[in-house]
């Protein structure tokens, strides 16, 4: 299994100069006294397309532009991936093919479509999305670009690492702690590499949705391991089955403990993020935000940098937020 | 009169230092290819207390620290100046006394309280905010700290300009057009000193309220005016009877057209902000966005540097801006 290293990241970079958004770093001197910290937010709900996956989507289709014929490039994904590789496809010219569940949320489906890529919807209950998309891919010769378990998407999210660390190194801070929102554990393997190739001492905390703590559990356990329960979760973009392989074997025996929020812990962090840093975010891109304000980690006396992964909000689950 | 020279905002930026965020100059490629431009926002929204006015508050307060006695200070304002100084007040241990309409936004009421400032509360149609707060000064020894018309607000104001300038400097942009949200002037007075101290050639526009367009008649006449009509505004940040007097010296003869635009167009730009910049933008905020999605300039092939200056909205208009 070829791993990706720093130097595939630093290509990565290269690659999305330009196009990817170099988001801030974000402070709240509110939440430093609250915490008796000082968090610094990576912002990445301000990333084109609203969220990071553009990174690893542009990489890898850039990356593999020799290889990809007129049927373009098929994706699965429920919904920030898809736009990702949507507006990746339309900047480099490609055809995109996307697979979504027909309950992916309205603003990712339509903003997936904007960019100009076929949608194909599926049942998330009835149906198998990566056999959907494989069989589209078998059919057409488009080129599958999985969400988190490929190289260049694993490289490109990692782009948000490097930029983190360049951040941090230019504010003087050296952080104690990295909190990354984590699904199958893309932006997790490339943003750890990044950031502990400056930083080898940050403890590295993987963040889940209860009932979806797979990374948790095969991090601690040492394989990889699927989910016990499963269920309903409002973080639609980071509920995944179980963690990549290759962003497993990334990380395995280089993390910290892993954190888990439920969902009323998730509407406050939506809420605080709306009110006090101005910034909407969407359940899975704030899980990292509800951990510390739930006190599921002490951070008294720390720097702590934790990603905001994406801003891709449906208007009602904001205002849910807001009247918790 | 003395006026603000660039050597005050320098001073002012030393000042701020590790206090104010140095905001984020964001980008939509969306709207990049929408108006066939480059336009670049200075979120301001991000700043400390969720507007620009903590950089003027906090430079007053601190450049008169030592003529500041334990009556602190008192301000006027509905609602970004109250939190600015308040919070500033805050953070340089004196008191903080704030005359606040009744009809204030409750999330600027809210804010204002908790930095631990007195709120005085005045009917906003029968009384005379400048009077109530003149007659705290005088009765206590409290110093008034002006929203507008005051050096020290301006020259704090001005570093939002002087970010503005390195971070186009450092994108090798040369900005063709600066859009500022204006009330009285003080961010617009500072912002224009700084940046055009870089590049000279900009077109600074004033962008305004319907039905408070003082600042474009008064620069389009030379004189201060005050407003033809009044009435109702979702505005309420820049709703300001005449331009400072500070202010119109420092940009009279200066400025290029002054834009006006609606609630409505207003509403548009506050739910643009919210889908695809993935900001929390106040109507007062986001009146330069609306006039460049109304069509109010002409930018298409342009670099256009504007403000959204403020992001201390409360929910009930986001809704009314999302649904509209």
């Amino acid at each position: 299994m070829k791993l990706p290293q720093i130097g595939d990241i630093r290509d990565a970079a290269e690659r999305l100069s330009g196009q990817a958004v170099f988001t801030p770093l974000l402070g709240s001197s509110l939440l430093d006294d609250m915490l008796d910290a000082r968090i610094l937010f990576k912002a990445e709900c301000l990333q084109r397309t609203g969220s990071f996956k553009f990174r690893g989507a542009y990489n890898a289709l850039q990356a593999n532009e020799n290889e990809i014929g007129e049927a373009g490039v098929v994706a699965c994904s429920s919904g920030n991936h898809a736009q990702g590789v949507a507006e990746a496809a339309r900047v480099l010219g490609m055809a995109a093919t996307i697979v979504m569940p027909s309950d992916a949320p309205e603003t990712k489906k339509a903003r997936t479509a904007r960019s100009g890529a076929t949608i194909v919807e599926y049942d998330r209950i009835a149906e198998d999305r990566e056999q959907i998309a494989n069989d589209i891919s078998a059919q057409t010769g488009a080129r599958m670009v999985h969400p988190y378990n490929d190289f260049h998407v694993i490289a490109g999210q990692g782009t948000c690492g490097l930029e983190i660390a360049g951040q941090c190194e230019s504010l003087d801070l050296s952080p104690d702690r990295l909190l990354v929102c984590t699904g199958g554990g893309g932006l997790l393997a490339g943003v750890r590499l990044a950031v502990t190739d400056l930083f080898s001492d940050v403890a590295v905390h993987t963040v889940e949705p209860e009932n979806y703590d797979d990374q948790a559990r095969s991090h601690a356990s040492g394989t990889r391991m699927g989910n016990n329960t499963g269920g309903p979760s409002i973080c639609d973009a980071i509920v995944t089955p179980s963690p990549g392989e290759l962003s497993f074997e990334m990380c395995r025996g280089k993390l910290a403990e892993g954190l888990v929020v439920s969902d009323d812990e998730v509407l406050t962090a939506i809420a605080f993020a709306f009110r006090e840093l101005k910034l909407v975010v969407e359940p899975g891109g704030a899980v990292t935000l509800a951990a510390m304000l739930a006190g599921k980690i002490a951070v008294k006396g720390q720097t702590v940098v934790a990603t905001l992964s994406g801003g891709n909000a449906d208007p009602a689950i904001i205002n849910r937020a807001l009247e918790a």
